[in-house]
């Protein structure tokens, strides 16, 4: 048993960017010695989030609409009253979907179905450098 | 320290089939050799989630009539214009909830509360067979 | 590679209470003799959940109206219509915000964001003793 680190940086755009981290995901599973165990994924920062999506335009509009109508926008925030940022939203977002996920590991392969995704999305109303920490554990 | 694997399939039926798995993770845990860890859950696809419930007819309810508040299935979703199959609102709430779960493994045992259940959440608009990749890292 | 266990104990107000744990977790974490891992939090129990958040008094009151949104606590539960304790928007809450989260652990250290805090939240209708299972799974 042994754990490998790896770390994935992405630069991301405001207005709920939505990122696709599957290829890089995989890049890192397969050079890794593991064959059995799981992947660990975690985005550091209260603006962001990850989650698992069939990554199509169509559903991607979707999930943000469904998102905005749970916490608003243009909503009142007494987030933004006291820091003067206006991403009280963002952090709501964030902390209601959340920031940790794991995918197993079998054969050397994730096991995700055909039309799974792994995404990163970033609430935050600026763009951002994000960091996602890949931790792979197992044999 | 060792990875085991199991994997658990169901039948689901449409109209938000909420499962109750604890049984079955119960038993494979039961059968591990590992005494201290974690049980590692995952179900692949794009359409079902994974998460804890008070397995009560009641709160069943209650909790399909929340994700339905959330993301109803007679909104309009771009999704559907795309595929045509009808399943716009089934991938927003599985995106929501999330695929994976962990459960403490202590001295043998799932440290889950008393009126604490693992359910599986299939939100898609046809009957689908279900797997979900169990996994116990530890001691 | 090894499993520690510990376990955070923390009395809790009703009204969805939100609760700090970073301080608790890191202590744990700084006692551990694994450099390199994750921590894993699983809080047992069907009417609570983990997240993180930026732990400000704004944002936290606005989470609450957010999950208030979803889940309000006076509308009709059909819950409350078996057990009579009027606590199903408080299991509706914790099934989706979910009840199990990761951090990971590198080089000693949690790597959360410097605004991102660990969060038990209680959906309860009464005071309750809660447990956090937390494990250190690492080298």
């Amino acid at each position: 048993m042994t754990v490998e680190l790896y770390e994935i940086t992405i630069g991301t755009s405001k207005d709920t960017d939505i990122i696709d981290l599957t290829a890089m995901v995989g890049e890192n599973a397969e050079s890794s010695t593991i064959q059995e165990g799981a992947v660990f994924l975690f985005t550091p920062g209260s603006t962001a989030a990850l989650t698992t999506i069939e990554y199509e335009s169509g559903v991607i509009k979707d999930l943000k609409d469904a998102i905005a109508r749970i916490a608003p926008e243009n909503l009142y925030y007494e987030h933004n009253e006291r820091w003067g940022d206006g991403n009280g939203y963002s952090h709501v977002r964030a902390s209601l979907l959340g920031p940790s996920l794991h995918i197993p590991l079998v054969n050397g392969r994730l096991t995700m179905g055909t039309w799974q995704q792994i995404v990163l999305l970033d609430f935050d109303n600026r763009p951002r450098k994000r960091r996602i920490i890949m931790q792979v554990i197992g044999d």
